[in-house]
């Protein structure tokens, strides 16, 4: 990865110079980084995005046919020719697209032809985060779409890339943080003093973060992760659930139902408040993107 | 593990030779089993160990408290001097009481001591499927407890340990079954076409045992367990949410906030029937101990 | 309401007869009865509507948008006229909107105005079942949508109008029943013997229709209603937790933070089922649409 | 009721003062206050509560049996023959005991005899909030107990009586808070501009006592009860989910599965922060006591 470049700088760039950076965030269509010039400042990476995804949003629906129609099958014959954008190329890649067995391809090419001949325009779909089986599983149920909803649901998924894309050429604000909060449901109050830890999941690899327990509160002292320690992508909160209840002398079966309960979600927006917390007795659980 | 006998078997002994095969469930209380012989048959071991466990509850509070004094220190002087039954022993290694570090052994001496004084009895805990850490912490845990309440726990946790026993001298019946359902609540309907993964977690490692694929009704077709497949001990389903979002057209960030849900809980009687559902949205999950 | 016809009548009526009796189901547009003709025989109202719904989604755009067009503002000038027809003219009287005050009539007649000149065709929701502010609001939340996604949301809202009369004319499918089930996650088991309550809204009054106890595996012995009694609207079920807490000896505060647990819901479709489950602890509970 | 004394008073009483004041607190048990005196000041009527109960737990065996005895039935002889404490006679009377019919006082009576048979002293629960048919189920959920269980079951409601006559005497410090919060768990955020309203519930009406709306995280701008408002007792909150729904154009039935949300719970304690939240979805939520 190139350096990426600070909002600062994003901010001070002449029109010109700002629409040739932001030119390829929506495939082929620079009118779309033009259009968002005159926005700035932005104090965010998202809000950058959404002023280029409400130059989107407001154009006539021709023009957004275009736009959909700038982007490369998946798997499809401007891969086969190499001629993907530099971003489309990454991104197919990174799903393993670029490396399908015969029949697998064939499955692709299917499948991109039964979506165009029903919607007339191609399949797309932020792929960067998806393996291959996942992505064939997609067409089927947009296929079942209307026409409308696949058109805002297409339109979605190109917001989604831009805003992959943009987080790859800018440095995000440091506003983003992780924290927890657990609760005991079984007996009405916050669980105190429970072991958390926090795994940076990749390739199915997990490494350990950090590690703390919760507080009288049930939260945790500080975030689990700050500003730049906020990276898209795969993490894991291991919440032992199971030395809490003993600790608490909770009834329990032996093994006990619940012991290390693993919350694994990702990280999409570094500038955002990822709050999850857990809802915990020793027979349920329930975890959920808070506030 | 020395092969099991039947509950047919169990059912056709001598009250002598039952008494005997038993003696040894309740640590060093022969007259448990004595009183539970007059019970049978048994159709489970479950309500074999019923049956002894009430035997013990119908007993008088001096009865109670011996029976508890029956019970050796954890990593105690009689574990040192190798004189422990050999269900403790086997139990205490389990947990990985018989190599303790010196600074461990004072911590549990200390502990065994603290709670000696306060109670009159020792402090009794269902190892087998703990580690020594988190036995320290119920140490301090159970310390906090009234009398009355500590009696009744420590109670509970020699019923837990003999149903243990007992599961490793009579084969269970046949009667146990594992099974899953997957709501969608963002949609207020069945997770249809969701990958499920069954996993036998033992010692860290997780080996795939079953993979399946939830039906129209968010179910699978058959238990992912029945009968002898039902093992005491750690498992783990695996929902692959994120292939379900996708194919249901559900809008989701990149990377979605949920893809694989992993749900790690542990069987403790293979007679009963363990349903584990997950109502699920794209941002958030419950899991629990159904019916 | 006149007398509602049967699936069998609906099935042997000659096509031209079909078409007439369900011109008015989609506002206005004959052509989608004419086209759902000849998918019967229907088993099911639900069916019924789902082969009307397929005919729109598989119209073209322009067409589509003729049948937005074709129906009528909310209290606008063809309601002020008296030009609505019968279907439309009851559904906004059932919402309040034929008793406007001069202040909420100019209100609704900007909302329609702001509505048409940002997507092109009128607001369309099925109102019958709120009242008039939810709908201002309605109007507020949908002005902030893509033109793609509030294409896609009024076709909706077409649809559920057409279910709505459809089921005012024609008998359901006596398939429909309403369930629930009640599990502790304290302890992890069935609520056994928790009182529950079946009440039916109308107007704000509740009226008492089934009173019954949860049996040993936390739910009722029979559906709470069936066939004919699923009528649509607002139902209330009220779960006297306290009572169940109380009996089980579980350990509350005084007054205990749950005793009534009422579960408000509306029944759309008498032809499904509707199960209601509760997941009750004594500080905590969740209620869902199951299956 | 008398009107109440502060804090401060408490703390500058004498001690045979302090002693005479809660002579009471604990049935015929002067002895709990007396200890507690120099446990002395107190910053809640919550820490003098467990001073107090820290006496009891202090006590040794026999103590805590004569003070369990120190009770009256539940509408037994004392009763029967107005010989009860004022206390007692009181509490009683709110739950109804005072006016039963012929069928239901010989059903207590039962009760209470199978219950001292079977534990040797009376069955105590903290009855003011109760009717009595929950206290009828109540005996029989306590009567399978074990007797050590069951003692501590019974001390736990001797602490909960006294709390409850502590809080009829001391004004309690003003540290309580009521709040909430709602997140949107099929969109993964805050659900911003739901109108909430609170209700007091007193004989079964509902009376209103705040309504409000949540802000852009979700919460209210301010508590929903703060000090002197945090009466214990009942109450209600109404979460008007079918507006918030629609003015977030989510796709729902008609009439959707949720409209109005109503939470009933009871405030126990009022120097605490009961906070009670809502996680929402078009067909799901839950709510418990958060922190």
């Amino acid at each position: 990865m190139t350096a990426r470049i600070s909002l600062d700088t994003v901010n001070d760039l002449p029109d010109a110079a700002f629409t040739e950076q932001f030119a390829g965030i929506y495939e082929q269509s620079p009118w779309v980084a033009q259009g968002a010039a005159a926005a700035r400042p932005f104090s965010s990476v998202t809000a950058l995005a959404a002023a280029m995804a409400a130059v989107v949003a407001a154009a006539d629906g021709d023009r957004q046919r275009d736009l959909l129609r700038a982007h490369p099958d998946l798997a499809g014959r401007a891969a086969l020719r190499g001629e993907l954008t530099p971003s489309s190329q990454s991104e197919q890649a990174a799903a393993g697209l670029d490396s399908l067995t015969p029949d697998e391809m064939e499955r692709f090419q299917r499948a991109n032809r039964d979506y165009r001949d029903r919607f007339g325009f191609p399949f797309i779909l932020a792929v960067r985060h998806w393996g291959k089986s996942h992505i064939l599983a997609a067409y089927e149920g947009r296929l079942g779409n209307s026409l409308a909803a696949e058109r805002a649901h297409a339109l979605a998924e190109v917001d989604k890339i831009a805003f992959s894309r943009l987080l790859a050429l800018v440095v995000p604000a440091a506003t983003g943080r992780l924290t927890t909060h657990v609760l005991d449901t079984a007996r009405g109050c916050p669980a105190a003093g429970l072991p958390v830890t926090l795994e940076r999941i990749r390739g199915g690899t997990a490494a350990v973060i950090r590690q703390d327990r919760t507080n009288a509160d049930g939260r945790l002292d500080a975030p689990l992760l700050e500003g730049a320690e906020m990276e898209p992508g795969l993490w894991c909160l291991q919440f032992a659930a199971g030395d809490y209840f003993l600790a608490s002398g909770q009834p329990l079966t032996a093994p006990s139902f619940l012991d290390l309960v693993p919350v694994r979600f990702a990280i999409a927006n570094p500038e955002r408040h990822y709050h999850v917390p857990l809802l915990l007795s020793p027979w349920s659980y329930s975890t959920y993107r808070g506030s």
